[in-house]
Parts: structure tokens; sequence; C-alpha cells
């Protein structure tokens, strides 16, 4: 940690700090600048220790030089993370595609889905069964109702199943269908969830919130990593900004930043990450070429009579279509789909 | 709900599109315009029209023309909605000031602050006992000891509590403590938690997610409602954007612009709001120009050594006279403090 | 244009906008809904329109249907524009690479740079010679001296050279020596300048400025088309957002969009789109991936002794291996590079 | 500056760092922590050696522990700078209000809203006679006699005139007019310009770009004061959020940070900083809540027929409410108006 002092700081403020950075059981070495005193306090950056020492009097800035996470760090573990389960193979030469309708809707649906989605070369079957809802008064999901279609069309294509939980309270439910848990971007933060889903046997999908930092995503990575699942794939699904040409921005630079900082493989979500159905195929190929280990894509048989999301799916011919294209760039890059 | 077709749009597609806006249930208008057709569907916009309509072949936007939220509306009900309880009154011409620190560390620590703030002014008295920590290994909070401590100030000082719940599983242990549940800004959207707190018989303080749109704030507020609790606050307490000189950007324009859509009452947190002790003040000071309902602010007794937040809480000295500043500018716009 | 009344609007109200409207030359059918009044203005959507009618008494809001742009739009010409010029072709099937430093910096650097790029498949040669910095106290470029080194460096390979004008009065000067214009993101609004380069010959390379819109971006390309030169590219190179592992947020969406809106090609800028060298490869090829008809990649010699931009810009080598990667993803896009 | 090494740095990238920076011409102290490398460089942080210095092989990043503007800067000036022109003064106690319309359209408009704003207490008069315009097609000023009208409008009634520049050609031209020159926010980083009118004996009004950041505004700053105009106001009109319910978000929080680090005067821009009329007076008096030393609003005698800004400018009677609720806050911020 370097605690930069305010260039007017007394001798009597840095002799104080000096002494705080010590009483914390840090080293503390003072660098007397041309134009401003410069604490550099050398040990463990634990938690709170720069919050701490930046509200201490006559300091300017208290600037951290290490990651604040651990168990997620590239540094600690250099191997990729390769997350397998059933049909479904993230990380490392395995780019894994996740698709399906945004709700499961009826048995129908979810059925020809899965049958559309496997005979195109999709790894898993993606489906909502609890639905997160910006509005009280939308269709909120099927429930247990959907989690046992999920598990039919899992039966008849041998398709992994990937689907949310909202609740710390449904988490047992949703374990005893699903093969990947998913973590809603609304819940990224929502640490009890984090710990729940930390104590579960299945592969997590942990979707990064539209504001969150790639630190706080790889923090809350680590809430579910410290509680005892190694199992976990981060998903870029889009972050806002000021455009509205999309409903989210995509920023794909995300996926090699991730890559350099982290072993655990990093998903992308061109669907929610664009809101566009016209737009998502070639957002599903740049991702793919920026590194992507996985894709997961919103696809249903009839979009405009879809529950919820039609404006973002895929039919089953453009999803065909899009596996195509994504191929191509996945054999370019050098990896196996 | 206008449906704006593309200007190439077929005279098919355009007859395609008339029939589901009346199979919906709406009456369609076609309007035939020197450069494109337009559809006018006109009728109750249920939500979720838009997302169906939006995906019809030939379309190229779908303007909503309502607010998707209800009971939260200021077409619905006029006059302000006033919170009251205990020693705390939001709304209308009261203006409530809810202090306290970030964390409830201990018996002494609360008890001194509580004690200081009420002599001050303060209207209630804020403390975290469920903490949500970005890191895992952060501190989380004294938990029902927390809770015990506060209400042991509110019997020492006469000051409603303010606390915040984090999960579903704990909304009845808070409920027996706070006179005041607050959801945090990371909980914004955690519908299940909204629709518990919402069945609770206290009043009810939402924090505006860091990336959250107005609209999405309303929604929030109207899960709650829409579950039978009338008395929610909502807080502004900045949001996530370029800027990196504050902790968060805090928009004070929302004041306003809440009070033009919404009968509820608008409370500001400056010290989350920038993230600097430095600036609170002349932000609080601001808030309440732009005719804020109430304040939220961080105070601690020894911010150097708090165990949370120490670098945007004020100290005693600070916060009284931050409260002189207030009550002068609160004079200047009418309001009671 | 759709005026939308506010729900309380009095019958007086919509009279009133009915004329207004009629008054402007357009044509007004009244919508009377169940909740609300709108009124559709049905004729060509002139500029100041919206902002007019938007400040009449009890108008809620004014969408417009139309887009302002109208010589850049896709609907008036449909066919892609190819900008041709020298040794680039961009546009259409052809992928053009334009690659070189930031700033031209003496004789040896820029012949070095322009003999390896070229060697690895570059079509054209970009270098700074008026640079703007954010500081008045950087280096500001060689000027004059620096458009002749460039102009040499095009005779000693054939690469066509493309290179920032700053101001009005220089645009004789850079006219002389350049290929193609560049105006640089800061400046995507100088319109005065946008003018300036719209009465050259040559081809305009317009990069996107981080806070614009899509629509500011066709509008600013306007201009340029408007004063009479057709042929503008347009360059996506980060927008600002929270984000700060990446120095801007390259958000690739914008080329498919892009694609919708305009028949002018789209370039993709991973340099300063990234910030940081070590990205740069893999958003090259997302970037082609999304469909991009042109990339401009920093490259200097000895990036760790380069005078500006060294953090982002690739070594000859770096250069040699993305253009290889580029090569295989444009190959499975069907694109010529 | 403070270079702190990857974690698997080898002692050889240490060394050759150490180096780099000693020729850099600064001191080095290496400090080997428990887990990395940090080489604090000591000495003047000329700009550019971050940059440099970044692109070192081992590197991990580069901590600046200086503001790289130094005029501007309030450890080179500590009272607060006061502007004065004719009847304009803006800084230390005095709060400057310069009201007007968006573009001068005629001598009625102008006069009787000069007339107008000076009988309510404005102390300058605003107006646009050069016009930047996001599209091609919008009214672009009156130009010179625009300038001669706002001339006039000052003779009747002794109201300084503040107007806008927008081309490096039109400097002398607009000096010839204006009390105060206005640098507008898509030129905030047009470097020529500002320097012109650094030569210039005007003071300059600069309004802060919709993306750039504190530091950005201030080395803006810098160039106009490096050029020797010592008379520089710093303008906050708002930046680009997600945030759509206002044009931009105003972060008045702004107003007490510049004044943290600069001794340059602040004036807000509640006009463009809301774009709507009804938020305009709040955030006004907001604005001086939060110590704002000048405001600069919009008032137009007839809104609804203005040529530009209609939508976000006050009438002539909405001006004089708002000045009334300004002076009220401005007393208890023992500030004189």
């Amino acid at each position: 940690m370097i605690v930069v002092m305010k260039r007017n700081a007394t001798g009597e403020e840095v002799r104080h700090m000096v002494q705080r950075v010590e009483s914390l059981g840090l080293k503390a070495h003072v660098l007397y600048g041309v134009e401003r005193t410069v604490i550099a306090a050398i040990g463990p950056e634990r938690d709170g220790l720069k919050d701490s020492l930046e509200s201490g009097t006559g300091v300017a800035e208290v600037l951290p030089i290490l990651a604040p996470y651990k168990i997620a760090s590239r540094e600690l573990k250099s191997e990729p993370t390769v997350v397998a389960v059933g049909s479904l193979k993230v990380g490392g030469r395995h780019l894994g595609v996740i698709a399906g309708p945004c709700s499961v809707e009826n048995e129908d649906q979810i059925l020809r889905t899965a049958r559309a989605v496997k005979a195109a070369g999709a790894s898993a079957l993606r489906g909502g069964a609890f639905k997160p809802r910006t509005s009280p008064y939308s269709f909120q999901g099927l429930k247990e109702d959907g989690l046992k279609l999920l598990a039919a069309a899992r039966d008849a294509t041998g398709l992994a199943v990937v689907t949310e939980v909202l609740a710390t309270e449904d988490v047992p439910l949703v374990a005893k269908y699903a093969d990947v848990v998913q973590i809603g971007a609304r819940n990224m933060q929502n640490y009890r969830l984090l710990e729940a889903v930390g104590k579960m046997p299945q592969p997590v999908l942990l979707k990064r919130g539209p504001s969150a930092t790639m630190e706080e995503l790889l923090l809350a990575a680590e809430y579910i990593l410290d509680a005892g699942n190694p199992q976990v794939m981060l998903c870029e699904r889009g972050i806002r900004t000021f455009e509205t040409h999309t409903r989210f921005t995509l920023p794909l630079a995300s996926v090699p930043y991730l890559h350099s900082k982290t072993h655990l493989p990093v998903v992308v979500d061109p669907s929610h990450g664009t809101g566009h159905t016209y737009l998502v195929p070639r957002m599903a190929a740049a991702s793919v070429a920026a590194g992507a280990d996985g894709l997961i894509l919103e696809v249903h048989p009839d979009p405009e009579n879809a529950m919820s999301d039609g404006y973002q799916s895929l039919n089953v011919e453009q999803f065909a279509q899009t596996m195509e294209l994504c191929r191509r760039v996945a054999a370019a890059m050098g990896k196996e789909m």
C-alpha cells in the first residue's frame, strides 16, 4: 500500500501515519520526494486497510498494489480451470455453447427448442424457471414446473441444464434439477446467495452485474470459491453506459482481461449484451474471436410469441447459422466447439 | 404504444402488425406518413406488450407512452406521502435526518454516536448490523448482537432505528428491532426480498442501485407497494459513471424528477454519494436545496478507527456543523428540520 | 413525430398543440387513448421541430420517428460505400489495415515502421504529425516536418498515408501530404473542421468521440457529406464508461449497428479502444469478427521509448502475429484482407 | 511515481526498470514487499513519464502521485481567483448570475431578455451568435449580426456580455464584442482554440466536456493559463451517463472537489445540466448550496417559440422566481449575489 501525503502535510502528520501503518502490522518506508512525502506500507494488504489509512489526517490518497481476490487469481493457479458437467465443457480449448429460451413456457416449447439447439451443436440447454422481472406485473416463471420441464428436456436430449436461482431458499430445489446453477446479473452481489451456491456441488455461472467492475466480479466469484465450490464460470453480459442503441454495452475486452487475471473460464452472453436479435450473430462471432470459453444464447422457436425477451432471441434457423459462423471463427482461434 | 414500421416495410407486414395489436386487445390506428407508416396501439399498456410487438417483422421500434408503475405514480395519488415512525418524519414539509455509523461496532460506539447525533438534531439513528461487503474477507457485521445494540441506543435516546436487511430469511429478525428497514443498493432488484419487506408493518428505505434507472427504482418500489406496504422512502445514493474523483456520482436532479413522478418521499445519501468526508457537508446542503425530504449521513465518533467507511464518515463535530448549514438551507427552502 | 400529452392535459392544451403542429406544416391526427391523448404529427421531421413542440404546455414528451441524418442513411443508399485510395481499400468485402506509430518521431522510426507494417500486410500507414495532447506540457508533434517524413515513407513503401488534422487553418497543409485525413475523437464535433475537410478531395477517417452517440457520430459524418465529400470512414475507438481496467470501453456492437443504419464503412481502433498492448491482438480479431471494414493499429519499433502511446502500441513482431490472427478470422467471415 | 512490478517479475526486469527510472532523471528506491516489488521513482513527474514507464517489461502498473496541472493548482495559489469584468463578479464571496437565451434571434428578443434578466438581478447576459449544432441542418446562429445585437443589449442595460467562440479564426471578431469568451463543451479539448483565447485579454468561461474528467478539465484550463490568460472560470454543465430522464447528469460534487484542487472559480449550468425547464430552479438552488461561484441560465421571453433550447429555458417570470430562491440559499451559504 502506498500512502501519499498531501503536499502541505506536517511532519507530525507523517509521523502519525507511520505509527498507524506499523500498528496495522505493516512495515513503513518513508520516501521524501521533491514535492511531497510518500509512505510505502509493505506487507499483506488485508481488506479494510486502505479505507482505514485513507481517513488519516494529511493523507491525500492510498494506492493499493495487490488485488483483493485470492483463490480466483491467476497468480495463485496459472492453468485455466475447465468446468465440465454432462454434455458441457467450458475452458481451456473447449468452447461450450449454452442455448435456449429466456423462460420455460410449456413442454412443447422447451422440448422443441432443446432438440433444435442440440441438432445445431449446442452443448447445454438454458431456460428460466424462476424469472427476476423488473416489474411486479410481469410473468415470473413456471417455478418448479419449469424445472421439471427442463429435466424432461435433458432426458430427451442429453443436454446439461443451466437455470437461474433467485433466492437462498430456492437453492435446494433448483439444485435438484439443474446441472449448472446461474446467478443472474441483479444478484451478483447477493452475498448470501453466493455463499449458498458455494456450498452446492453444481458448477455456477456467475453473471456480471451491469455496473460491476472486474474487481467486484472477481470478488463475487471469490465468495463462491471461498465457500468451497471451485467450478465458477464468469459471464460477461454487458454493462450500463450512455449508449441507447443497444440495451447494454458489450465490452469484449473483459474476456482477455479476465484471462490475464483469473484461471476461471469466461462465457459471453450476446443476447442480453446487445438486446436485439439482429446484432447477436456477429457479436457471438466477435466473442469467440475475443477468446470466450463459452457462449450463452437466447433461442426460441417463435420469438414473436415468446413470453419474455423475444426481441433478443434467435429463432432456430438463425441459431443454426450463428453456430456455423462461430464454428469457423473458433477454428481460426484454435478452439474446439 | 406507438409501433413505428421500417421505411421499407411491406403492406403485408403492416397488416400483420395491425392484427397482432388487435389480438392483444388494443385498438389500432394506422397513420400513413410521408416517409413511413406508424401504428398507434391504443389501450392499457400491459407489461410485456412492448417487447412482444418489438419482435414483429418490419417493426423499427415500439415507443411506450405510459409509465409501467402504477401505485407509486403521482398521477394516481397527487399529495406527497409522509412517512412517520417514532422520532422520524419524512415527506411533505418534513425533512428527516438519519445519522449514525456504517457498522454497529460495540455498545460504547453506538451509544456515543446516538447521543451525539441526537444532540445535533438528527431525527433517526442508522447503523449496520448485517453488512453487505464486496469482499468475503471483510467484516460482515455483528448481526443480532448489532440489532440489540441499536435497540439499546433507541431506548437511551428515543431515536428511531434504521437498519439494513440483506436476505429474506433475516426479515423477521431485523423487523423485531428496527423502526425502518433498509434495502441496500445491491439488493434493489432482489425481488423476493422486496416482497418480504412489503409484507412487514415497518416503513422501508429503498436505496437506488448504482446503475438503476428512475423507472427501475420506481418499479422496485412498486414491488413493495404491491405487496401491501405503503410506506416507502426512495433513496438516491449515487450512480456509477466514468467519474473517479468521487466514489459514485450523486445526481441530484433525481430529487425534483422523482417529485414530479411519484408521491413517495426522497432521501439523499451524500456519504455514499461522494465517498469522501470533505465533500459531504456541501452535498448535504445541495441535497436540501434540491428539495430532498430526508438525508442519511454516516457519522462515527472516530472515523480513522471505524471498521468500515471511515473515509466517508463525518465525525461528531463535522456532523453538527453540517446540521447547522442544512438547517439554514432548509429554512430558505421552506422546510422543517 | 408523436406528441404525447400529459395525463391531465386539458382540451385547451390539446387544441393548442394541434394548431402548433399544423402551423409547423405537419398534419395532426389526434388519438384519444384510454388514459391519455396523443397527437401524431405527420410530415417531414425537420430539425428543431421536436425541441419546439416539447416546450408546449401540457406536453409530456415528443417522440421522433425518423433519423435526423439523410445522406449517411442506408435507407437512402443501400449498397455499402467502398473507400479506395492508393494502397487502401475499405468497405464491402475489403478489410483495410492502417498501421503505424502514434507520433512521427524521426525518419528512421517512421521508415522502419512503414517497411515492417507493409511486410506484415498492412494496407496504409498511420502517424501523427499534429498531436492533440491532454496536457499543454506534452510533445505536440513534428508538424510539417512530420508530414514530410510520412510522404517519404509513402514514397519508400507505396503505402497510403493517414494522418490527423487538428484545426481548420492546417487543412490545406495536411491535405498536401495526406492520402486520408483523420478527424480525431476530440474534434468529432468541431463542426467548422468537419466542413473544411468536407471540401477536400481526400477521404476522411472520422473518429467517434468518447461520449458520442451513434446519432451524433452519423450527424458529424453528415456535416462532411453535406459539404460535398462522399468518402467518409467511421471509426469506433472506444467510449468512456465506468470501467477502469481498460482506457476506454470498446463497444463492438456499434459495427453491425452502423452497418444497419449507414452505407459508410466502419473501421475499429483496438489500440485506443483498450489502451493496453496485451489486449490489442484479441480485440483486433474480435473487431474483424464483428464485421469491421478496417482496423487502425498503433505499431512502434520500440514501444518502451515511444514519445507517446507506447503502452498501447504493438511492436513489429506483435503486429505480424496480430495480422496472422486477423487474416484467419477475416477468412472465416468471408472478407479479403 | 510508483512503479509496481508484476508478482512474477524477474530480478533482471527490476534492475532494468531501476535503470530506466534513473535515466529519466528520477531517483529510484526499490521496495521488496512480501508479495511483489515496488520501485518508487522520486522527482518531478514530467508529462509522459508514466506512459513511458508503463510500457516496460514486468511492469504491472505505474501510479502517479502528483497532479499534472500546475498553474491551475490550489497548491500553487491558495486564495481563490475572482474574475471581474464590468457588471460580473465571480469567485470568492461573489456569486455571479449569467442569464439569457441560447441563441440571439433578433433585436427585440435580446433586448427584452436583457432588460428582464437585469431587472431580476442577473449580473451578465449570455447569448449565442455562433452556435455549434449537432445537425448540419439546424440554425447555426446570426454570427456577427448576433454579436452586434449583444453589444447593443450591453449598451442598453450595462450587463457584461458572455458569448461562445467556435473557431480560432473567429476569436478576434468575437473578442471585439464580448466581455467574456465562452468555450463550449464540444470544444473543451480543441487545444488550438484554447491557446487562442489564452492570448486574449477577456476572461474565459470554459465548459466541461460531457465525458471529461476533472483532470482533463483542469488541463484544458492549463492550456489557457499557460498561454497567458489568468482569468478562467470553469463551468460544470453535466456529464453523459446512462441516465435518460435528464439530458445530462449534473454532478454537483464537482464544485467542492474543484474548490479543493484549484483556485479558479466554478460556474454551474443547470439548463444544459438537466435539459428540462421544470428541473432548473431546484438544481440552480442546489448548485448555490454546493458552493458554486456562478450560475449560467438559459432564459427566453417565449421558450415555446425559441429557435433553440426552448425545452430547457426559463421564461422571464420563472427566472425571477429562481433568482428569489437562489438569493435565499446564497444568504444561507454566506455568499453575495
